[in-house]
């Protein structure tokens, strides 16, 4: 399959997953043959997602899994935004974070103190919000009761849902929504459409 | 205590909870002798509340224990005012309801047949929203491909938060924000300062 002349002017393509690349476990029509025709005409890639459930090494075993060659450099996450962010401007603070614990290890490796569950929770310095499975009541009152003292807000993106083979399932915009209205107060974002996923991306 | 002179015009008197009566499991100062003296003048009272969290009962019982005297038809609560809602447009209908175990029973005794965690969650008539502590991403995920599909959507209230001895709690408003974010569209809510939880009460 060769690069449509659209592409061929490029020499770095950057593809989303969901949606794009895949549909929950499963490739959509003509994804690995695409990758790997870029991957012929000597493309660079990388592969871009707000989604930040996962780490890094998640998606490059998913996507081998799949039939889509990748390298851990090529993937850039949700998370992977939070954690370039975190680590320009609040390295050594400490957090409330609602995510997975992906979003915790990207936290954590940013060089921030994570006090969920402790008695500063309510006074972090800041409040780091991605939609997760096991997103729940006790996060949500927590973050909510730090961002109300003033702690910086910062989410993964906006997206309102994100596709699954069962229909669309709520993203970390949802998420975020519950937070910004409790708190009274509108966070800053790292995905997608936002610059900080791509510029994390190059 | 007598009452004063701008509540003796008054024959009935709507006495919010949260923040008014009480703020937690404490009684605000003075509240047990100002709802004394309202009976001793002879006023109707009704104490009415967004908390659609525990049942009227709970509340009656939580009013006693903290030394005010009150009757289960002087408790007009948030998941009262969803049964009446319900009862009165969409009885028969099936619901995905996010609440407590209290709202999972205004719901059912308002006439509709409960579909969470079932085949035909997603094809909820009607999807109930009102906050507490239970709430979870799995909640969110039913409510959200529900009203995505259509469904009706009913609020208990918009309040972002509600008062408690260590500080705010997120509210049913803030757990409405998420649904509507993920499904991108407006809820009917009956909760204060719509006129439903007051009709409820008269």
């Amino acid at each position: 399959m060769p690069v449509s002349s659209l592409v061929d002017r490029y020499d770095h393509v950057l593809l989303d997953l969901d949606g794009c690349v895949w549909v929950g476990d499963a490739c959509t029509d003509g994804a690995v043959e695409a990758v790997a025709a870029l991957r012929a005409a000597g493309k660079g890639i990388a592969f871009v997602t707000n989604d930040a459930r996962h780490a890094g090494e998640d998606f490059v075993r998913k996507l081998w899994r799949l039939g889509v060659q990748a390298s851990l450099e090529e993937v850039v996450t949700g998370g992977g935004a939070l954690q370039f962010t975190l680590a320009e401007c609040h390295a050594g603070a400490s957090a409330v974070v609602i995510g997975s614990a992906a979003v915790h290890r990207h936290v954590e490796a940013a060089g921030l103190r994570i006090v969920n569950d402790t008695a500063f929770a309510s006074r972090a310095d800041v409040v780091v919000v991605a939609g997760h499975d096991g997103f729940d009541f006790h996060e949500l009152r927590e973050a909510t009761q730090a961002a109300l003292r003033g702690a910086h807000l910062l989410g993964a993106g906006r997206d309102a849902t994100y596709p699954m083979p069962d229909g669309p399932w709520p993203g970390s915009g949802a998420v975020l929504a519950a937070v910004e209205t409790a708190c009274g107060r509108r966070a800053e974002t790292v995905g997608k459409p936002r610059p900080a996923l791509l510029q994390t991306a190059l």
